[in-house]
């Protein structure tokens, strides 16, 4: 056996051995109620501010490893933590901790034809999977998600932040235990080998899914080499479409909240396509162009303005998460919904427009997880749409689309409850 | 590039200009609204009917290469069409076409912070691959399930009914073009060959989901190289766990129909567990081996009748699919629990007893996709459980899980209304 294929046999021992402990942990944590797996989250918030020393000490090192590894100024702020970001993080673990249980939810109840009463309840996935980047935020806040709905949690945090993940991590693990939660149903990788990571993607049957949390570069190799089931979504190449009949007014403002309120963020406009009838387009996109929004459009949105540049053909097909957008004029919604269907990446489309006809259209053949009308896409988001927190935001076709919260980290089964039924 | 790469290329070619072709109907059918849904199915099943003469002649001819090639009885049995079996064929397509349709239907509706309403609602998951065996029916069955809600098929049936299943889509596609849906909603693949099914296995975003129909080879090939999720279950190790409380009456009834009713079918009852407090085991076991059921099992369950055989450690964990039950004496709920937590496959268990809380505590702590109380193992079926009919039975953790019909062949999206909001 060559080495690599040793150090992969040795990867995959070591995640079926974690595999295992978490499955025992979530069996126990199964048959909690939700008032007491409220009370386990409620004391790993207190654990997580009573640890408050020593994950920020941690942190200064991984701050301090990142400054001698030149990492951007960008990156190190999404490492940073300070008294007020932990703060947020407990409280964000004690919002969580709020939410209704989904587990034991019954979604459905019928009488089958030969008389059982038959009903569908949901129960936890199992064992989740997060792998995540720089931001160790997430160690906590996928940990609280998956725990209040009753499953076990493997984390792999990104290497810039492991002194930090180790440190909330300890700090989750005892405050669960202090509620009589096993510690396991919490764990976090204890190697940053990057072959680690390809042993979970492919330990299925022992993981259930996996979310990756981070960028492109990270989703995609989790999407292409996992054999576990995955929920996520690579793009958010985010359109606009502003119809003829939209109000100029709403169309200028939901056109710059779109793209300019944080243009880093995957519901964040990539699109804007204006419709040849629309009478205020000069006026949308003088007001991109004059926030500091850099426009490539094709020649007849170049017409519009000329401070607009010229898209080449990729420029449809890119998320740029910064101030430049691609812009195109349509002639009507049939154009509009042609160019989505080629272009869009299935995350949030809207459209802006005043002709209900129009909207309901919109709303039923645009294909993509996330339909809006007159609202900007910059709402996509488990938190704006109610869900109280999100896991992710997943654009796959199965088990669940867009923000995805509690009840997409549960599964049903189907109980049965006969009176000596038997079948003829 | 060898010659088997450029086979396995062309095959992805072939599978990708399939998948775009019933993409490009999906879009149509998505636009469909149900009665028009009804009547192309309506119109697919009188082109059975109109078509019978030569469906029986290809029929026919895979039954006559079926004998030449040395088919077993039950298989030519499973292959052979005749007048009544096409003529309830084609009835299942009608009831199929009479199912409410679930796509539009609204899962729930609120209002987000900001104030937009938010729906999530019912729509076809797209492409479904269906890849079977000997059963000629599964080619109208399959097609009329994956239509009624939406979405466009990829058959691929088995070779021993190749002609019966070119004949009977041939019918289907009439069928549907004559009521306006594009025939390329039901395509079947035009090749035999194994290496084209790896193609389908491996085109993940060109098939949305892929569902195998047919005995354990089939889907232990299609979940292990599939990179298209798969709804599938692979073995059905179904337990009956009788408590001490159970009524003997109900008890061997229920025995006998869990395992002697159908012995082939997923549902069928492979082990038997009794409690050492349950009085009538004798009774229980003496009417399986009255009824020509071998018993294999452990050294207490031998005690009880001196026909039962001596089960190996491979019976535990056995599908046997014929009138072989294992037996094992189990004393009390935790010890009947751990034995179906090792050895279940997540298919369905059933618990007979007459006491209410231990009826619970079984439903609530064994994580099968089925969970009974005092109902036959056997009822596990789509039409039982009232859902019209089923794609399968699932016994993944994502998506659904149990019998699966219309509602597991939709996904959702979110549908925002707003009024010009724009995120703060």
């Amino acid at each position: 056996m060559s080495t690599q294929l040793q150090t992969a046999a040795n990867h995959d021992e070591t995640i079926a051995a974690l595999a295992k402990a978490g499955r025992a942990a979530q069996r126990h944590l199964a048959r909690l109620d939700g008032p007491a797996k409220e009370a386990a989250l409620r004391s790993a918030a207190a654990a997580l501010r009573a640890h408050m020393p020593r994950i920020l000490e941690a942190n200064a090192r991984d701050i301090a490893a990142g400054e001698t590894n030149g990492l951007t100024p960008a990156m190190l702020d999404r490492l940073r933590l300070d008294e007020k970001r932990l703060e947020s993080i407990a409280s964000a673990v004690e919002a969580v901790a709020s939410l209704p249980d989904p587990v034991g939810q019954v979604i459905d109840r019928n009488t089958a034809p030969a008389g059982m009463e038959l009903s569908r309840v949901r129960i936890p996935i199992g064992l989740i999977g997060i792998i995540y980047e720089s931001r160790p935020n997430v160690t906590a806040d996928a940990a609280a998600l998956c725990l209040r709905s009753g499953n076990a949690v493997l984390l792999r945090g990104g290497s810039e932040a492991v002194n930090s993940n180790r440190a909330i991590h300890a700090a989750l693990a005892e405050g669960l235990a202090a509620a009589g939660v096993p510690a396991e149903a919490v764990q976090l990788l204890p190697t940053q080998d990057r072959e680690a990571v390809g042993a979970m993607l492919r330990a299925a049957g022992l993981i259930d899914m996996i979310v990756p949390r981070g960028g492109k570069g990270l989703v995609e190799r989790v999407q292409n080499d996992a054999r576990v089931p995955v929920l996520a979504h690579l793009d958010g190449i985010c359109h606009t479409y502003v119809h003829s009949s939209a109000d100029p007014a709403m169309a200028t403002t939901l056109a710059l909240n779109a793209k300019m309120r944080r243009t880093g963020i995957c519901g964040a406009m990539e699109t804007l396509l204006l419709d040849a009838n629309f009478p205020a387009s000069g006026q949308v996109v003088g007001a991109l162009l004059d926030a500091g929004c850099e426009l490539r459009g094709d020649a007849r949105a170049q017409a519009i303005d000329p401070r607009i540049g010229r898209a080449s053909a990729n420029d449809w097909d890119t998320e740029y998460l910064d101030a430049v957008l691609s812009v195109a004029v349509v002639d009507g919604l049939d154009a509009a919904l042609d160019h989505i269907e080629r272009h869009s990446s299935g995350h949030t489309d809207a459209i802006l427009t005043s002709d209900a006809d129009v909207a309901e259209r919109f709303l039923a053949e645009v294909d993509s997880a996330i339909v809006m009308v007159n609202a900007s896409t910059q709402f996509a988001d488990g938190g704006e749409f109610g869900l109280g927190a999100e896991i992710g935001i997943a654009t796959g076709r199965l088990h669940a689309r867009g923000p995805v919260a509690l009840e997409g980290l549960t599964t049903y089964k189907w109980q049965v409850r006969g009176h000596g039924e038997a079948r003829a």
